[in-house]
């Protein structure tokens, strides 16, 4: 195959487990080695890209083309993702005792979560490879952002979602045109359904972390991160984690730009912290020696359904992010989540998903644990916008 | 008042109708000589501000802070608003024979609607005026934006909104901790109880051109069109028009662009399209010469709630833009702009307010009439998301 290498800087792809090299110019999914996910090597050196190169680059995450794995300009389908605003809390800060808390407002992403980042990476690269239909297991978000992306595409779209989700995450997929399969469970028995229709059509799997491209599109959040905050980490970063990937990500974003020079060899990374639902908190539960891995972890639902995420297939590399940061995890209520969805609503004006809510929460508890220090920089991922949780929080979210 | 000028333009505020000059550094509402809207005057030399200028600056409507009226920086309340994207809609284009779609999409924004920009410049002068607490008639949209930016200005707010307005638009307000009340009827209605609440309470009047300062959020978006455009102006932009303010704005910044030297003196300006619904088209009326003016004039319920306003106060200024800009007004059907809402999901992935179906559908009626050619650049403004209007368009806006 022969292609015209333009900005990306993409070399090849490598299994994370055994590092072995693998070819990033045809169709992959897990490593043929070790069936783990597989992940983009880049050609980084400190000479092509500066940080100063940025400046003129479009407000959406393909300011980072070269160290994004699209090769060709127009197989690059977007809807404007990316590069969402950094908020500063003033208002919760001075409340709760906080010297800087700031929150990255992924809710404004194309169909209102960071998902975007990864779908629209996901099916660009599918489209590059060829891909004519997609099909997608799903807690909500990443279903309706594939959706999206796949009808800008010209791609067919399945989605497979837990029948608990709200009506709202649906009614947008089949907007978009895509056809949509409703299983009784969790995204791991909606990964299973996917499995069985792929036996019997041909479409290609973007599950998390089964394709190389999602992450890539996630990791995107460190980079911006930096970028937004002119290249000095805050201390702490606070992320609801489901599959992962954003956790896995931004980690490996911010060892991508100490290699290119971005940041400094000895630059402090922030600590990593994963915050999840008391209802399904397999990685807490990991991360607290409480069981050796979520293999076989049963999960309930919970209102942050990007959090339903039971047995996560990239658990041993999010266990690493949080060891090699110092980070944490923790895992929060029903009710504190509504709480801190309300208290964002309330005091600055954000309608967080209940995702972003735990974390807020999540935040206060490190708090008053002493885990968090008054004066540390605490940076707080809202990945969603509460609008399409309407449903199930009607009534609920304010106080 | 000794205010530190930083880096604000603004001079003074002029009467729309009769010049008169009005001071910028009180609160101020209509015009006292002729009860009319009070506009911005800055003072544009071409040499203290030039495009290059731009390159640097934040993705945000802040960008062009000179160009608006807020003097401290401390009361820039944002949460990201502006600077959306533009997306080409090669799909669609290829599919209806058009050479040059492109779409702004402003359901990226805050609160999910261009209203945004508008209310994030009102409330943020409210503060700097002092105000504690403000008040809007709504239908919907600029409701919401309102509550949320009063939540993270820290000023009370109280929002009075038709009672068939989906429930999300309720909701929302509430969970931000204004004060909702319903009214029968509509936002002229709504207006009415908003008189009779001033009598009873210490409010600020944020009503759409009662104050002068939600025109000068809505104009950022011409600024956009054109820095995103490199310069170069579309032929045609469509324009979903209720209160008529996002038309006058982008049409006010077009001018204060030659003024500053952006634009060339003779650079041709775009031809300004007023879509209406059917249910409510008391400006395409008057500019079909069906009426005077729209000051009896009866409107009915629409999807498209923004589009619901019977009697714009602003209705002279809109007539001038359509006129000096050699465009046109039309009206559409609840079913076209259904269509439209599906199309643009379907083919282009943005799921887009009944507002923005409704320019879409306007477009392809104005192509088939002749009035648009195949071959000149049209720029859709999709002035919000969807996501809130789901209610009552559940199950009918896909085909
Ligand atoms: C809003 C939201 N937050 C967080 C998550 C979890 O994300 P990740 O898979 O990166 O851990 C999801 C996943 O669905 C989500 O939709
Ligand atoms: C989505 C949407 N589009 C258009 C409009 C009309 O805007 P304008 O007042 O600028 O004419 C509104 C007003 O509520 C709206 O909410
Ligand atoms: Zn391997
Ligand atoms: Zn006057």
């Amino acid at each position: 195959m022969s292609l015209v290498i333009t900005s990306s800087l993409l070399s090849d792809l490598h299994c994370s487990q055994c590092g072995s090299v693998h070819d990033a110019l045809i169709r992959q999914t897990l490593s043929n080695c070790c069936q783990a996910p597989l992940l983009c090597t880049y050609s980084l050196d400190r000479s092509v890209l500066q940080k100063a190169d940025l400046v003129t680059r479009s407000k959406s995450l393909w300011r980072y083309e070269e160290l994004l794995p699209v090769i060709q300009p127009e197989n690059q389908i977007s809807l404007g993702e990316g590069f969402t605003p950094l908020l500063t809390l003033n208002r919760l800060a001075s409340n709760h005792g906080f010297k800087r808390l700031t929150l990255k407002d992924e809710g404004l992403n194309p169909t209102g979560s960071f998902k975007a980042r990864g779908l629209c990476m996901a099916i660009s690269k599918a489209k590059e490879n060829g891909e004519v239909a997609c099909i997608i297991p799903t807690a909500g978000n990443a279903g309706v952002a594939m959706a999206a992306y796949c009808a800008r595409a010209g791609l067919d779209a399945v989605v497979v979602m837990p029948r608990h989700t709200p009506e709202a995450f649906k009614e947008e997929c089949i907007g978009y045109g895509a056809q949509l399969i409703l299983v009784d469970g969790l995204i791991n028995d909606c990964a299973v359904k996917v499995q069985e229709l792929m036996q019997q059509g041909s479409y290609f799997d973007v599950s998390t972390l089964k394709e190389p491209y999602r992450l890539e599109g996630k990791k995107t959040m460190g980079y911006e991160i930096a970028e937004q905050l002119d290249w000095q980490l805050p201390d702490v970063i606070m992320y609801p984690t489901g599959g992962g990937t954003g956790l896995i990500g931004i980690w490996k974003a911010f060892h991508e730009m100490k290699a290119l020079g971005w940041l400094a060899q000895e630059q402090k990374l922030p600590r990593m912290v994963a915050v999840q639902a008391e209802n399904c908190a397999p990685v807490v539960d990991t991360y607290l020696g409480k069981q050796t891995n979520s293999k076989q972890y049963i999960g309930k639902p919970t209102l942050a359904n990007g959090l339903a995420v039971p047995r996560p297939i990239g658990e041993p590399l999010m266990l690493n992010v949080l060891r090699e940061s110092g980070g944490t995890a923790l895992a929060v209520s029903e009710d504190d989540m509504l709480e801190g969805v309300s208290e964002l609503a309330r005091y600055e004006g954000i309608f967080a998903a209940p995702e972003g809510g735990a974390i807020w929460a999540a935040t206060k508890k490190l708090l008053h644990q002493g885990w968090l220090q008054p004066d540390e920089h605490v940076l707080l991922l809202n990945t969603g916008s509460g609008q399409k949780y309407l449903d199930n929080i009607k009534g609920k979210w304010y106080r």
